[in-house]
Parts: structure tokens; sequence; C-alpha cells
């Protein structure tokens, strides 16, 4: 049974070194992986530089146009990491210290370690839900439907799974996937009819490189493993009528 | 000599792929350092689905917002690579097949090899520009100042280089990185301090793990080295004060 709703996200990445290239990003991937498994499809990414009014703006867009938005980066104590203050401007709220936040950084440093720097960390906008960190303390926190996490990758995964409650996910987005040892001028014109007869499913098509090997991965997401079924054994169709080698990955 | 120009760009990733997390996205990266190494500064990255109107929405926003716009993905031969269809209509141009394209992929491959999926990919906008790949023949092409490029990470990069003369940089954007053996909290006031007096340099702090041990990583940005070198002392200054120990990455 489907509950048949559809729930969108947008991811925000915060941060200078990301656009230098100096940086990889990784955290997109992490959470739209966890997310698609709580049935939240994301809609779009934007990197932006530590700029807030450009954080504010883009916030104040992204927040409208999504049921949920992710930022990453920014909530650290240095100079340039002013996300929590930029949500305060883009909600209108104080920016101040979280008293609960406080006591939990108070109680995770040793004394006199809670130094003014690391204080910066407390400053939220008023009220606002804290995310809580296993890894190093400091937590993230949600103003709305805007849920601010760190830019670290490690630290940022293992706050996710501390959410799944807070987030009201739609059906989870199912996946299958075929590899095929082939290109994908070979198979396009009979992807391409399939996906004629599934207009709802999405039919991605991957090329990949693999020992050497040239391959092409078809993706098929859909909510509905019926719809999935159906449309693989189509492909698994057109696959054998072209004597065409499936491969494992 | 300076020449204070600053010219900006900002890319776009076109793919369903991305979004669900399946592909971890390494172009961004890519682009972005070799934009800044010939005076091109990334302003912003979008992710966006294969989904027509969204990118034509997105290409005529950001084309107008920023000198140079660069997409990955969506123009290789399958159903979902709808990008050179996009773009034409962005533009209000003609989409057709291209003739010197036409050409070089006929004369890429085989006899017999350049089949209907494989001249999909000459279809482009009118009288648009080739941008020539080494590795798979298979053109990108560009249209005023959008830069249309594939997704496949190690085509991409093979294309970058032939682009240097289509693109007119600013000066160069030059960088200098400290890696220290400590964690933020201990340097932000200072680091705060050293950034007010030098508020047209990007000073960027990011903490790391390396073999165990935290560290970070303070990176100066500017298109002035002897700002960069005036900045670098300041912070050496104080790195020496507080005994914090210097260490190679």
């Amino acid at each position: 049974m489907t509950k048949n709703t559809k729930v969108n996200a947008a991811i925000l990445i915060i941060g200078n070194e990301i656009l230098s290239g100096r940086t990889q990003d990784t955290n997109t991937s992490s959470i739209a992986l966890w997310l698609n498994s709580i049935g939240v499809k994301v809609n779009e990414v934007r990197v932006i530089p530590d700029i807030e009014d450009t954080i504010i703006d883009t916030i104040n867009h992204l927040r409208k146009a999504n049921d949920y938005v992710f930022t990453t980066g920014g909530i650290g104590p240095t100079h340039d990491d002013i996300t929590a203050q930029s949500i305060s401007r883009a909600f209108n709220i104080e920016y101040e210290i979280h008293q609960e936040a406080f006591k939990i950084l108070e109680a995770y440093y040793k004394m006199g370690e809670f130094n003014t720097g690391r204080q910066k960390m407390v400053w939220m906008p008023r009220n606002a839900n804290l995310i809580l960190n296993p890894t190093s303390g400091a937590p993230g926190f949600y103003v709305e439907n805007v849920f601010c996490l760190p830019g670290v990758p490690s630290i940022l995964k293992s706050m996710l799974g501390g959410l799944k409650d807070k987030i009201a996910g739609g059906d989870p987005i199912l996946s299958h996937t075929i590899s095929l040892k082939t290109v994908e001028s070979e198979i396009a014109n009979s992807l391409s009819n399939v996906q004629d007869n599934y207009k709802d499913v999405e039919i991605g098509s991957y090329p990949f490189f693999q020992a050497g090997k040239l391959g092409v991965s078809i993706v098929i997401r859909s909510e509905d493993q019926s719809k999935i079924d159906k449309c693989s054994s189509e492909i698994l169709e057109f696959v054998n009528q072209k004597k065409i080698e499936i491969v494992v990955r």
C-alpha cells in the first residue's frame, strides 16, 4: 500500500572551500542517500560562499520552495562560520546564547577548555531545536524546516541518525540497477521506448569504466516496486534480444 | 601589476544520479580548480534534475548573473540526455543537426557504427561552437557564455584544456595554506583579528583529521600575492606566540 505522498528537500552547502575546488564535497551524497531511505527526494543542491546576504537570500528561497532544507558548514568557532547568525536573520529571530547548547558544551569540555572561541558555537537563533552531535559535542540546530549541520563529513554523518523522527518522509524511493556490457548508443532507442511506457518511473542511463571495460548502468527509480519490476522486465527483454551481457558491479 | 578584473562563473551539474546520492560529483572540483588557475572565481554551484523546464529556467538565471556558466551532464545519446535541447530552448535557437559535429563523429566511428543513438549527440543549438573531445569523440559546445560539458569526469577533464583561449580570465586567484596542529577554537579570536585587518582577503579555517590527529588548515586567498604574504606573517606571529606546531600536509 502506497501513501502517495511526495516529500522533497534542498541541500545547501555553505563554504568557500567547496567553490574553490580545494575540498571535494561528499556531504551531498551522504544526506541524499539517507533522505532517500526515509522517503524524501532531493530536488536541488546549491553551493554558495560564506557571504551573509547570499546565505539569507538562498535560505529564504529554498525553505519556501521545499518541504525541508539541509545546510552543511559554517557552524564552527571561527570568523568564517556565519551560518547560525545568517539563519537568525533569515527568520528574523534573535541571535543569542542557547542555554541548552551551553550546558551540553560546558559538560563536554574539561574545566577551562570551554573558551570564548568554543562559546561562539552556542550562539543560535532563539529557541532553535538542537541536533545532537555524538562525535564532537557541538550540536547543530533546526528552525522550522531548515536543518543546520556541520561541514566535517564524519561528524555530519554521525548526526543524521538522530534526525529520523524529526522528518516526515513519504514513501521510500526504491531503485533497481541493471549493469550491462554495452555502450549507451546501442540501447538508447530501446530504453527510450521503455521510458515512454512508464512516464512516472525515473530511468537513468550512466556509462561506466571498470577494469578497462565500457559498460552502462541503467537505474530505475520509483516509489512503486511493481512499476520497477515491470520496467526491469521490459529492459531485460531487449537486453536478451540484443544478446547484451549483464555484469555484476 | 594586477589587472584588477574580477571574473566569475557558475557551475550547473545536471543529473538525477547526483541528486539521488548514487553518484558522487567530482566535476565541480575539477572545473573550479581549473577556473581558479585562469583567474575565474566560482560564485555558485547548482545541482538540478533532468527536467527540461528546470534546466531552462536555471540556465537563463545563471547566464545573466555570471560571466560564464559551465554545465556538466546530459549530452550523451540516451533519452535522459536533454541538455542540448534545453539550451536551445533557453536561448530560443533552433535545435538541429550540427554539420561540423556530424563530420567529426562520422570520421570517429567505424563504418556502420554511427547509428541513430550516436547521431543524437550531434543535435545542438544552431551555430553552437564546438568543444573538442580528445577522449571519446563526441564534442561539447558553447553558446554565448554557456559551456556544455559531459558528465563523465575523465572525459570532462580532457576537454577543459582546449577551452583556455575561449575564456577571458582575470587575475589568477592565489592561495597559501598554513596547516597547524591545533583546534579551531584555540586560534579563532586571533584569526578573526587578522581577517579584520585584511577585509578583502579571504581567510578560511578548515579542521582536518590526519593519522588520528586533529589539525586546522588556514587558507588565505587573494589575487594579490603581497596581501597574502602580509596576512601569513600576521598569522605566523600569533602561531609562534601560542607555540602552535606547524605541520606539513
